[in-house]
C-alpha cells in the first residue's frame, strides 16, 4: 500500500506520520458508510443539524492552537493568515447553522387545491430535500476555509447530505485534525460521526474512484482546470451522471482606465502589489491579468508595479508541484515573442518552495495571439497587457470565464467603464469597482463562480449561504396527508418558517393564510 | 440536401410541404444569429420581455383554429386535447410574463458595506442574469406545451436568453406555425424576431450539431433516455461544457396498499385506465409500473384493469418510430419468463400507427431480475407487479429515478404508506397520494424532474415558473456605482421589486431599508 507524509514547504523536509493512500476498497467502504449515514442524517431535523454545525464551530475554536500549528507546518501560510482563515471557517459553519434555524432555505411553497378549475387543480406542496452523499475535494490553498471543515462540507452537511472528503495530499495532518473535530462534534450532538468520512490520497486514481463511487450523488471540487476537468468528465460519464461543482482556475482580469492611471497610479500599485503577492498569490481570486493603458503613464505604472513587487518578501509555495508548474508556465509564457518582465528577481536555488513575485509585460497583439498568456499562473505572478483603452472591451470579449473582473476608473472614465463592464459581465461571476479581487466576503450577496472554466456550474456559488443550493433538489407532494409531510410543509407550520402560499410569502398556518 | 414531410399518424400518408434538414452551416448560422440577438435581448427590460411573451400568448390564441388543425393532422391527438394543451401553453407564457412583471425572480440581494469590520466589508449587490443562447429540443408528445412556444422556450425567453429550437421531425408544420407566431410577436413588441430561431431536422447529426454549437450556453431537451443521454454526453464533452436540462423517460411507479385494493378497487381501475390509456399513454408521467398486493383481491384487480384497458379505444401513436419501439419493447418484456398479459387485444395490421392498451403482469422475483421490465414502454402500456405489500418498500429501493411516485392507501394502510413513501421520495421528484401522475398542474409548487434518468438535472423543474432558474446565473457587483448597475439593484429600487437587504426582505429603497 502506497503511503505518504506531509512536507514542510520551507525546507522540503518530510515530517509527521505516514498516511496510507486510500485503496479502492477503502473508497467503496467510505461511500457505503456515507450512504447509510445519509439515511439517518436526512431525517435529522434542520435545527439539530444546526446544533451539530455549531458544535463543530466550537470544536475548531477550542483547538485553535493545534490547528494553527499544523496548518503552518504543512502550508507555511503564517499564523495571521491561518487565524483569519480559521475565523472565516468557524463563521461559515455558524452562518449555515443560522440558515437552518431560519428554515426558509427549503423554499417551502404551497398551492392550494382548486377543485372547480378545469382541469381540477390538486393541492401541491414543495420543498427542497438533500441530494445524497456528497464528495468534497479540498484544495491546498485554503486548508481550512475549503478544507475538511470548510464551506463545501458545511453547506453539504447543512443541506442534510453526508460527506466523503478526499483531503489534499499536501495537508494530511490538517485534514485528519479537522475530521477528528467534526466527527467528535457529530458524535456529541447527533451520535453519528459517520456522517463525515475522510479519505487521504494523492493519486488521480483515488480521486477518480471517489467521483465514480455509485452512492455519491454530487461532487464539490476546488482546484486546477486540468484536474477539475478530468474529474468533471468522470462525473458526467458515470452510468448515473452527477452534478460536479468545480471551482477551477481564474485569471481575474483587472482593467485600468486612462484617467485612473493618471490620477491614482500609486494607490493602484500598492493595492495590486498586495493582491498579487499576498499568500504567494495562491488564491483563485489573485489578479493574474492587468490591462494597462499604453503610453507614458501606463509605462510608468508598470515600472512602479514591477519595483513594488520586487520589494515584496519571497513567497513560499504550498508544495513542490505547484512551484514546478509555475516555473514551467513562466518559462513557456516568457518565451513568447513580445514579452518582457518588469520584475528582476531570479528564483532562489536553496531548499524550500520559495518564489519571487513576477510581472510579465506584453502588448495587445501578443496577448491576442497567445494561449500561454491566457492560462492561470498560480502563484505571485501577473501579466500586464499594455493596450489602447478603447481596445479593452474587445480584449475582454476574447477572455474565457473568470471568477471576477475588476475595473479601476478615474474621473473621466465612466463611459469607458460602462461599455467595458457590459462586455465583461458576460465573462465573470463578480464585478469589482476600484478594488481587488482577493478577500472574498462571506455574505448572501457574494457570488463565487463564473462561466467555465472558472466554474463548472456558473449557476451556483461556492461561497456564501447560497452554496447550500448545490446539494438540494425539490420534491413536490400532491394531495399528501398532513401527518406524513415533513414538518416544513405541514398545515400548522410547526417550525414557524417563511413559506409561499398561493403566491404570498407568509409564516401563517395554511388555514390562516390569505386566500 | 435531405428533406422530409409530415406523416399523418392515422394513415401513414405523407402530407404537406417538404422541410429541409438543417445543414451544418444552417445550424452555425442560427447559433450565431441567436448570439447576436442575445446581446440585444439581454438588455431588454423584464417588463418589455413580459410584453413580448404576452403578445406571443395572444398570437397563439388568435390562431387557435389553424393550430388545432395542424397539430391534429400531424399528431392525431384530437381537438379536445389540443385545445387544452394550447390553453396551457398560452397560460405558461402569461405566467412567465407575470413573473417578469413582479421582478423578484432575479433574487436581488444587497449586503451593505461595513468599513469597520475586520477585514473591512465591501458593499455587494447580486442578481441573476441570463446565461446566453439556449437550444430547445421539442418532443413529439407535447407539440404545444413543450413545442416551439412551450415551457422551455417561454422560460428561456423570460430569463433573457435567445432561443434556437430544434423542432421535432414529426411535427414540422406545427413548429413552423408556432415559430411564425412567436417571431411575429417579437417583431411587433421589440422589433427583434431573431431572438427565436427554428431549425427543422430529423437526424442525430443535426441534433448533435445544435448542442455542440459554440454560442449555445444551455440545452433544454424533452425526449427518450437514449436520445437524451447521447446529447447530454455531447453537452458535457464540449470544450466548454454546458448545462443540459434533459427531461427523459420515467416509469412513474404507483403502489396500491392492501386496504386500498380491498376498499376501492373499482375506483382505482377507472382512474388507472384513464391515466394509462389517455393520449395513447404518450405522456412522460404515464403510470408504467403498478405494484399490486398479491392474493385474491389483487388478482381480481388486475383482471378488472385488463378488461377496462381492453375496452378503451385503440390509441394512435405519434409516429412510426414510437410504434416500432413499443412493439420491440413489448416483445422483449413479454418474452421474460414469468410474464403474462391481462389484456387480450392483438395489434391491428391496417395502416395507421394504432395500438391497443396493454397490461403486462409479473411477480416480484421476475421484476427484480429483469432489466426489460424497468425500461419505459412509451405508449398505453403498464406493468403490474404482484407482490407482498411489505416487500414494496424494498422494491422501491431497486428503482432508478422517476418523475413521480404514487401511493394508493386505504383505511389501514397509513403506516405502510409512510414507510414506503420515505423510501420512494429518494427516487422521484413528485409524490402523489391516492391519485394519478398524468395531468401536470402548472403552479410554482410543481416539481417536474426527478433523479436520473428521469431528469439529467434533478435540481431543476421543467414545469412551473421555477423552470426559469435553469437559464439564470448570479452576478455580484462589488462597490459598483449606482448609475452603472442594472435597474433591479439600484439604490432607489426604481422597479419596486422585492429584494433582500442585509438579510431582510423589502421593497424599500436602499436608504430607507432597515439597518
Amino acid at each position: 500500500m502506497s503511503a505518504f507524509t506531509a512536507i514542510d514547504p520551507k525546507t522540503e523536509a518530510p515530517f509527521g506520520p505516514e498516511f496510507a493512500e486510500a485503496t479502492p476498497a477503502a473508497v467503496s467502504a467510505a461511500a457505503a458508510t456515507a450512504a447509510s449515514a445519509f439515511e439517518r442524517w436526512r431525517h435529522v431535523a434542520a435545527r439539530d443539524r444546526a446544533a451539530a454545525l455549531r458544535a463543530a464551530a466550537d470544536g475548531l475554536d477550542a483547538r485553535e492552537g493545534d490547528i494553527v500549528a499544523i496548518v503552518d507546518r504543512e502550508a507555511a501560510l503564517g499564523a495571521a493568515r491561518i487565524t483569519g482563515e480559521l475565523a472565516r471557517t468557524i463563521g461559515q459553519l455558524r452562518a449555515f447553522a443560522d440558515l437552518l434555524d431560519a428554515g426558509s432555505y427549503v423554499e417551502a411553497t404551497i398551492d392550494r387545491a382548486i377543485p372547480s378549475a378545469t382541469p381540477a387543480r390538486p393541492e401541491l406542496r414543495r420543498m427542497l430535500h438533500p441530494l445524497g452523499p456528497v464528495a468534497v475535494f479540498t484544495p491546498s490553498n485554503f486548508p481550512l476555509a475549503y478544507g475538511v471543515a470548510g464551506g463545501d462540507t458545511a453547506s453539504a452537511l447543512a443541506a442534510g447530505c453526508s460527506v466523503v472528503v478526499k483531503g489534499h495530499a499536501s495537508q494530511p495532518g490538517t485534514s485528519a485534525l479537522c475530521a477528528e473535530i467534526l466527527r467528535d462534534a457529530l458524535s456529541r450532538t447527533t451520535g453519528d460521526p459517520d456522517v463525515l468520512q475522510l479519505l487521504q490520497g494523492r493519486t488521480p486514481e483515488t480521486a477518480r474512484a471517489v467521483v465514480g463511487a455509485a452512492p455519491i450523488k454530487a461532487v464539490a471540487f476546488t482546484g486546477s482546470v486540468p484536474a477539475g476537468r478530468a474529474l468533471f468528465d468522470v462525473a458526467s460519464s458515470r452510468p448515473e451522471p452527477i452534478p460536479f461543482y468545480g471551482e477551477l482556475g481564474s485569471l481575474n482580469p483587472l482593467f485600468i482606465g486612462p484617467s485612473a492611471v493618471e490620477e491614482r497610479a500609486g494607490e493602484i500599485v500598492t493595492g495590486l502589489t498586495a493582491s498579487i503577492s499576498t499568500g504567494a498569490g495562491q488564491f483563485c481570486t489573485k489578479p493574474g491579468l492587468v490591462f494597462v493603458p499604453e503610453g507614458e503613464a501606463g509605462r510608468a505604472f508598470v515600472a512602479e508595479l514591477g519595483k513594488a513587487l520586487d520589494a515584496t518578501p519571497l513567497g513560499v509555495m504550498l508544495n513542490g508541484n505547484i512551484r514546478h508548474l509555475l516555473a514551467n508556465k513562466l518559462q513557456a509564457s516568457t518565451l513568447v515573442a513580445g514579452i518582457t518582465c518588469a520584475t528582476r528577481r531570479e528564483w532562489p536555488r536553496d531548499a524550500g518552495y520559495y518564489v519571487p513575485a513576477c510581472l510579465v509585460v506584453t502588448d495587445a497583439a501578443t496577448f491576442r495571439a497567445s494561449n500561454e498568456l491566457r492560462e492561470e499562473h498560480f502563484g505571485p505572478v501577473a501579466i500586464a497587457v499594455m493596450c489602447d483603452p478603447s481596445e479593452m472591451k474587445d480584449l475582454a470579449a476574447t477572455l474565457g470565464g473568470h471568477l471576477t473582473g475588476a475595473i479601476h476608473a478615474g474621473s473621466r472614465d465612466t463611459a469607458w467603464a460602462g461599455d467595458l463592464a457590459d462586455r465583461l459581465a458576460e465573462h465573470v461571476g463578480r464585478l469589482i469597482w476600484n478594488g481587488y479581487p482577493t478577500g472574498v466576503t462571506v455574505v448572501p450577496s457574494m457570488q463565487h463562480g463564473g462561466p467555465y472554466p472558472s466554474s463548472t456550474s456558473s449557476l451556483h456559488s461556492a461561497v456564501g449561504t447560497t452554496a447550500i443550493r448545490r446539494f438540494l433538489r425539490p420534491i413536490a407532494y400532491q394531495n399528501w396527508p398532513d401527518a406524513l409531510l415533513p414538518q416544513e410543509l405541514r398545515a400548522a407550520n410547526p417550525l414557524g418558517i417563511e413559506r409561499i402560499i398561493d403566491g404570498r410569502r407568509t409564516t401563517a398556518s395554511l388555514d390562516a393564510a390569505e386566500q
